[in-house]
């Protein structure tokens, strides 16, 4: 995969050549890391902010970046050096298998399984009539025990009337219409942003209110292209990156 | 394409029900919105902080996140609905080519056209010998005149020598590539991820600094198997969103 150090990017200082004192330290924390390994402490504040003759107020904002950016993660009472992103493929396949596929262990908690009516736009996206029952299904994520997203899933209570029965909210749901249900995935739609999380969110991932986030919107289909899920799947931003492998050029 | 707004997300508020007031307020705000065309002005800070009884800087706070998040924009002294993100497909197409079938005009700007030594990393992943030159072109994307991202394209000066003299900056480096060299894409690994725009970056784009950015990370290859070009493409995150369609479910 491609990785951003291989490439001689320019230094993040305006032609103007006036940088901000706070990025300043930023990129002087920075140049510490490669010489420290993962979960290792960083220097107080106070050090750095001696080593960097700044303010503390200056050092926090630099080091409230390389958080934000998952270069940094809070420990206890410091500020240790996080582990690299996680690389989850762009795939039909599920987000266990994913995980699975980096060496961590995939899990998932129950927010919540409800059935309401649908709305007016998600009736329309998953081909059903306005007021149609469907299923929301509200999962946190997890890799290693560290929760990293948020996913919701809508599908029609008619194309799964057991749900809240027949499956167990910490498995794949993929596996369960596939293996359970015989329903196949045909192909989907995905669109991808970058958004605040909210406070319930934040709260929910345990993640700074304020944190970028990445949002994936899903619409699949199965086999025969009807309309199966919408999903909503939010991740951090500071611990997941989506690669992709793109072809046909021509 | 799926759009979050179909979907019964449940309210930001935590199941604690004790909501930041900034939060509130920017509910409120973001209410206002779908009655409102784009472009058009909000009511004063003054005027919002009297409305929501809240405080200036509790405003300014939510005003801030729903500019960072694209759904308003400065304009001016005021702040102003602003319009749908753009949706690009994440496909081995051009830049020019996903900006022109949303009917809006692309355009480039020359930043630096510069010839170096290859760095080791570099050097492995476009398949040279370290220190081997390399071009590295440099130029912020605008879609209608407004500046949108900021692309670093590197590529080994053997396989395109004459860049320097030849190529016109404000057009697609991939169509002077096809048509005018006879070098075809064959295909390419692309990682998508969310970063902090730099002080530079944030002056090249005209974004605030800190604003949350989608950063592509591009390694394609020509019909050979080849390494052809490695590619850093930024993106403001307030005004993109990115696409694709999954196929291929066992």
């Amino acid at each position: 995969m491609p990785d951003d150090s291989a490439a001689p990017v320019r230094a993040g200082v305006p032609e103007h050549g006036r940088v901000p004192k706070y990025y300043a330290v930023k990129t002087h924390i920075a140049a510490l890391l490669p010489d420290l390994r993962e979960g290792e402490l960083l220097p107080t504040e106070r050090e750095l902010a001696l080593r960097f003759d700044a303010a503390r107020e200056t050092v926090r904002q630099a080091l409230r970046e390389l958080v934000l950016e998952g270069r940094l993660r809070r420990s206890g009472r410091g500020t240790a050096v996080a582990g690299p992103k996680l690389e989850q493929p762009l795939s039909l396949g599920s987000y266990t298998e994913g995980v699975r596929r980096q060496g961590r262990v995939p899990g998932r908690s129950l927010i919540g399984l409800d059935r309401h009516p649908a709305p007016a736009r998600l009736a329309g996206e998953l081909g059903l009539e306005r007021g149609d029952p469907v299923w929301h299904l509200e999962r946190v994520l997890r890799a290693d025990d560290e929760r990293v997203g948020l996913e919701s899933t809508y599908v029609a209570v008619e194309r799964v009337p057991r749900l809240e029965s027949d499956f167990d909210p910490d498995s794949s749901f993929y596996s369960y219409l596939h293996e359970r249900l015989g329903i196949g995935f045909g192909d989907a739609d995905e669109r991808l942003e970058t958004v605040l999380a909210t406070p319930r969110e934040a709260l929910l991932i345990g993640t700074p209110p304020g944190l970028p986030m990445l949002l994936i919107h899903r619409l699949s289909r199965d086999l025969d292209g009807r309309p199966l899920e919408r999903v909503r799947s939010l991740y951090r931003g500071d611990r997941f990156s989506f690669t992709t492998r793109l072809t046909g050029w021509r």
